[in-house]
């Protein structure tokens, strides 16, 4: 799928942090992707236009950047293109939960990422934080089915086990270093990855989920020759950029279940 | 001409886009410039006044950096210090397009840098564009004559070649690799080392020439040994460090043609 | 100390600019504290609930983010959290000396950071500047003791010399390289490590004093294999995140001096 991706190029808008928004746009171009990063109320319409996929971030809001964030939107909608929200620190402020709830409400979102906790905050479900790596793997599952029967959206809950789900189907992945948790943006640019593999015309859990295995496979690349999360940052970018879809199908740990009805 | 540069260490202003932002004041300061990146309409006119040059970047606009813009420009003419344009992204949106003209109009330019879409976009040429590769050198410098004659200023159009022109005289400068295209900001702070150049009090298109010439030299030194985009870019500060005059004078492919009559 | 920061895990809640914003919360995370960037005046005071720490930074204001920065300090000295300011390129322009003083006037500031020519300008003191490397440390301890005396708050004075002093005591660190001066960000995210060392719950100055040492020693093991600035910055990320207390210990060059009453 990243063959797909290289050779299209899609141009991926970004509204997103002023943290992450220089690591977000080279994480774009090592990809192959183009990125465009512009946020003003005045142009994001405009910018859209030319986009291929749009990819919505919360970090660090102002209200202006808000309505821009739904401006754009609306026009990713119109133009039938895919529309992928982080919702970065959800929860931690009543400013946040209810600009993602706006955002929620006013676009038309494809696919959602976030980690376990922020997930769960969108959708104003008060499940349990176990703290780190206890149970993970079973919450990070639970959360994802209930936040999607919430939502009515599809979810990427990133952790230490990656889950996508549309509440149908649920791929869980199994990649991915713990220094992804030391880079600052490390998920922000996963989520814009997604938006690129969005753009591929494949099925959407199936592309969701190829994005979010090789940027799996590629932080475990990265971390192969590193000294700490300064060079790990760096060799991440290098990673997306020289991964080739064989290594990324030798690596990955990629598991497919159908959910029962039960769990639904 | 890098000697005179580290020498006199210029206070260079830029009012830039959050993407490159850390990016560019970095590479001045790898550079032996200063860098100052204040934005604010509050104290842009205040700052102006200890600087030595000024770099005007479109990046991420917004309304109040338009007006910051402005008001810098006039404070640097009023001084007597260059000012360099980037119009990035100039004809992907009206505002964009719009705050250029406003800019070209309202402050006097030293020098205009962008690749070659943008600088026919700003002249309001429809200079059909050939596609990556194509006969793009003599695209260039066809492109590069057609805007001096429409803007009435000295431009740079950077590319596969590099055309450095106001009209009369026109150097062609063949340096540069493939992976610049990679790394977000590589033409901003270009355009920002142009800036730090033309404080050398040498003749404006032959600075201007120095400037390209050594960071096509830097970035070749720097891609000698990278494994991607995330290493260049860290390579591609240091060897702006460390690279002199004699590798640069050893390396650069440099062409200068006195444009006929017929051309003008 | 650093054990106890790296155990301790704290929230450091960042309002800094957009030049270094992404460097410092790389930083901190490195450190093992956890960075937020929340800068909006609708939501810092929020933010500020979940935090350890708040660290204040001028060095891209604008009038939005001075009201952000004392909404947000009035939040943690309500908390009692620590607050540190790092008045960048204060005395610059009278936007930034004007808003540095409000801040200073409406928040309880539990220590200040910077270099000579800032914290004396924010004293209001007009010390003439001997250029750099110049009688550069006996400056740094005048110019300490003379700000602590003016603005009856703790200092740290980087530069060659280090001094760290609340008027009674004063800590000199002789640790640190050169290239400090050449990354973009390097004194703001000093600034930033100031404030998670002093959640550890010592004496504040040992603590500022801890923090400073730490960094310096860190510096100093990054610029053991570098070619320059880019890999520089790349390699103190990684050296923040691995170094150890017993380096720390048997590298650091500390001075303790009880300043006579003479000085006072």
């Amino acid at each position: 799928m990243i063959n797909k991706v290289r050779h299209k190029q899609p141009l991926v808008h970004n509204i997103t942090n002023q943290v992450v928004v220089n690591f977000t746009a080279n994480g774009l171009y090592a990809l192959g992707a183009a990125p465009v990063m512009a946020n003003a109320v005045e142009e994001v319409a405009d910018m859209v236009k030319n986009a291929d996929a749009l990819s919505l971030n919360i970090g660090t809001l102002t209200t202006p950047q808000v309505e821009a964030m739904i401006i754009a939107g609306k026009a990713a909608n119109e133009k039938g293109i895919p529309v992928v929200l982080d919702p970065v620190g959800v929860g931690a402020t009543p400013f946040r939960t209810e600009a993602a709830q706006k955002i929620l409400k006013e676009v038309d979102i494809s696919i959602v990422r976030g980690n376990a906790g922020e997930i769960s905050h969108l959708a104003g479900l008060d499940i349990p934080m176990k703290g780190v790596d206890t149970n993970l793997k079973g919450d990070n599952r639970e959360v994802a089915l209930k936040v999607v029967k919430q939502l009515g959206l599809p979810v990427i809950v990133t952790g230490k086990q990656d889950v996508i789900t549309d509440g149908k189907r649920c791929y869980l992945i199994d990649n991915g270093v713990e220094l992804l948790t030391k880079v600052t943006g490390a998920g922000c640019l996963l989520s814009s990855v997604v938006a690129a593999f969005l753009t591929t015309g494949d099925d959407l859990l199936e592309a969701a989920t190829g994005a979010v295995g090789f940027y799996g496979v590629a932080s475990e690349v990265a971390a192969e020759h590193i000294s700490g999360p300064g060079s790990f940052q760096i060799a991440l970018l290098d990673a997306i950029y020289q991964l080739n879809s064989d290594v990324v199908k030798d690596t990955i740990k990629l598991d497919h279940i159908i959910v029962s009805e039960k769990e639904m």
